[in-house]
């Protein structure tokens, strides 16, 4: 769909897409196929593709004229056709597609990218897939992961576990990628007992530039769920700037640490569980402390979240009120400086303003305080500081802990969807579920 | 000074630091001398120098008796009375102290950790700085960086420029490490047409530890200060994690990415201005991009700030009210999610959020909103997906930019404390003043 506006000039002018329109700009004129928007690409940009079969982009606004020249035929999206035999010695995967950009597939044609779903058009897509297994594939939903919600989460919990409990020896998940990494580690925390690898993949570049990498990561994704033995949920995506290798990270210890970079997404304070090199689909693992694949077990949803949770960067200056207004929250997670360190004026400073009083205020009215460092990396310890220990004895949840700003806030989101005891929230919070909390910093 | 508690239990036992005590705790009793709290070390923990020599810390609590047994010698702080002379083949520098765990001295003899600021005390403590530089030093308030407000930078500023206007060829402040970050930018934008370098150094590891990083990250930066001719204001820190070299990071594109690592601190977006070896103290220039030292140049000193400005890293299921709520704020920074995005929900997903008509409000009633990535490293693009065209369509300002979000915080204080007027507001906060925003960027 284009921008509202243009839809409706469209309706107006009784055009459709697929029909030969000249564009007018001022002293430029084009002629040419109006095409439907480009994926992801400017709602308010009209593409049309010109006669030598390039497609170009007209910004659109109110000095831009647009006229019909002649009725074209429907441009439409046919999902393919071609008939995908099952090979008896390869493992059967499920692909889900839960939005981003990583999913669509180019119309040379037309130009056009549509999402592609089916286990057909996955394949005319990305042909490779039948080499590394049968394929089972639907969408859930097509949205950019800045929407997701913890509702999102919850439906992506649940139909992996159908997909799992009707057979599939992994599942991929299709996903954006600016907040999969939070995506992951909610799935870390719902999906209890796994038995199968659970696989996030995604695509910093959409499908129609050259650069893309969702070819890379999906095969490597999709080799990680048929053929590895890690029965955990994990981010799979470019291991550095080319096209050599992916990582696996692990669910709950990722972050994406760059706006563009294809190795945007790096393992926090622990290792990657294994490395996959492209196109020779190799899997390296590069640790040992992961759970096993076990037909036997049985994997549980375990899916309940309070999803009013806030999180809070502490900053130089930030005000006493600030901590207050956040008693709204059933939750509040804070990321601290340093080692584990707030505003809290020991030396009695006359400009510097404590907010030791008021995170006290938030837990004893009951709201836990959940803390994590803002340096991304590294772990807490609030025993060597003076502000860390005024800060411990507060009541926050979380010294000693290595986990990230996301990681602690989709946790207590979960934690407090199980209870509202103070008590349990500490410990289900301090009690490492999915490798949350690392034993000790293996990467320094 | 140790916590309220004791210092009230031992005024009314009328016990002095440097009298012999007792110290019962149930079975276990110790005697020796008391000592001083040591350094930033534990307030509720009483230490005592035991006759074979050791000092332990004995964790008070109601249960711990304590008993005069003999009055001993008060132990006392003295400066160090060698002279320091003046080498005239040497430039002379300032190092100022701003508290932190750098700048402390330990006395071998009682094993108490002071605070060390005469020149004659910081050569006692670091002798090699004799062979870098004529040292002029004092002390302007010794604050745990946490505690470090928009007050405090105003104060450095100032007596940063009283330094050079005294002659002085560059200027090392000890800051403590949390806010290190935050303060280097502040003093970027306060400071204009320096013509000097002012170094922010401090310590990841106490003196009082054998792994302590201060001498290392002192002597490189009273270097940098006295031979370097990049006047900008820098930071410089441990370059890795052994004591080889350290890193010149330029003062606005720099940020602590470790909890407890000595080389936590990491340029952002551009390669470090220069790497000095230690300990043979040679500078290795890695860019030329930087201002140069000018004799002829005169320091202004700009630093008027409104501190009333927030910052909030945005996350799945944020909710519209939150941003509402940031309406007592003159100014606003979002961390927005990957290269530009916000939740905006353009499908009309059921479960999502949009926070753009938030923004817009927060836009429209006066109150600039400036947006930095919350990836840390990579620039902003809002014209590649819909949610970030959305958000762009706000008035948000810092498209294209690759600011931090602590740096974007800094320079919208700096900002709001010379204009109310937005489109000054927005005109500023574009112009790259020290080198914040950087023309593309170098390390992708």
């Amino acid at each position: 769909m284009y921008s509202q506006e243009i839809e409706s000039l469209l309706k107006s002018k009784k055009i459709k897409i697929g029909d030969k329109i000249s564009v007018i700009n001022g002293k430029i004129q084009y002629a040419g196929i109006l095409m439907p928007r480009i994926g992801l690409g400017d709602p308010s940009s009209l593409t049309i593709k010109l006669p030598n079969g390039y497609n170009i982009g007209v910004k659109y606004d109110k000095d831009v004229k647009i006229k019909l020249l002649e009725r074209g035929k429907p441009i439409k999206f046919k999902p393919s056709t071609i008939t995908v035999r099952k090979d008896p010695s390869k493992p059967t995967i499920s692909i889900l597609g839960a939005g981003g950009t990583i999913a669509s597939r180019v119309e040379y044609k037309t130009g056009a990218v549509f999402p592609a779903f089916s286990p057909a058009d996955l394949l005319l897509s990305f042909p490779e897939l039948k080499d590394v297994a049968n394929i089972k594939s639907r969408k859930l939903f097509d949205l950019l992961s800045e929407d997701m919600t913890p509702e999102h989460w919850k439906i992506i919990a649940k139909e992996v576990v159908k997909e799992i409990e009707s057979g599939s020896k992994g599942v991929v998940i299709m996903h954006g990628t600016d907040t999969m990494h939070f995506t992951a580690a909610a799935l870390s925390f719902m999906l209890r007992d796994l038995s199968v690898p659970v696989v996030l993949v995604g695509a910093q570049r959409s499908s129609d530039r050259g650069s893309s990498d969702n070819l890379v990561n999906l095969v490597c994704g999709a080799t990680v769920a048929a053929e590895s033995d890690i029965a955990e949920v994990v981010v799979v995506m470019h291991g550095n700037t080319t096209d050599d290798f992916c990582y696996v990270h692990h669910g709950t210890k990722v972050r994406k640490l760059h706006t563009s970079r294809r190795d945007a997404f790096r393992s926090i304070n622990v290792r990657p569980l294994a490395k996959i090199t492209y196109p020779d689909k190799k899997i390296e693992y590069m640790r040992t402390d992961y759970k096993k694949r076990e037909d036997k077990k049985k994997v549980k949803l375990d899916d309940q979240m309070n999803s009013n949770v806030t999180l809070v960067y502490i900053y130089p200056g930030i005000k006493p009120e600030f901590i207050n207004s956040l008693s709204s929250f059933d939750g509040v997670v804070l990321a601290v400086t340093g080692i584990g360190n707030v505003p809290a004026n020991p030396t009695g400073d006359k400009f510097a303003q404590s907010i030791i009083p008021n995170i006290k205020n938030l837990i004893d009215s009951g709201i836990p305080v959940v803390i994590a460092p803002q340096t991304i990396h590294g772990r807490l310890d609030l025993n060597i500081y003076e502000a860390g220990r005024m800060l411990n004895a507060t009541g926050v949840i979380g010294n000693y802990a290595d986990w990230t700003p996301e990681t602690a806030l989709v946790k207590l989101m979960w934690v407090l969807g199980h209870t509202k005891d103070m008590n349990k929230i500490k410990e289900m919070m301090t009690t490492s579920y999915a490798g949350e909390i690392s034993e000790r910093t293996s990467v320094g």
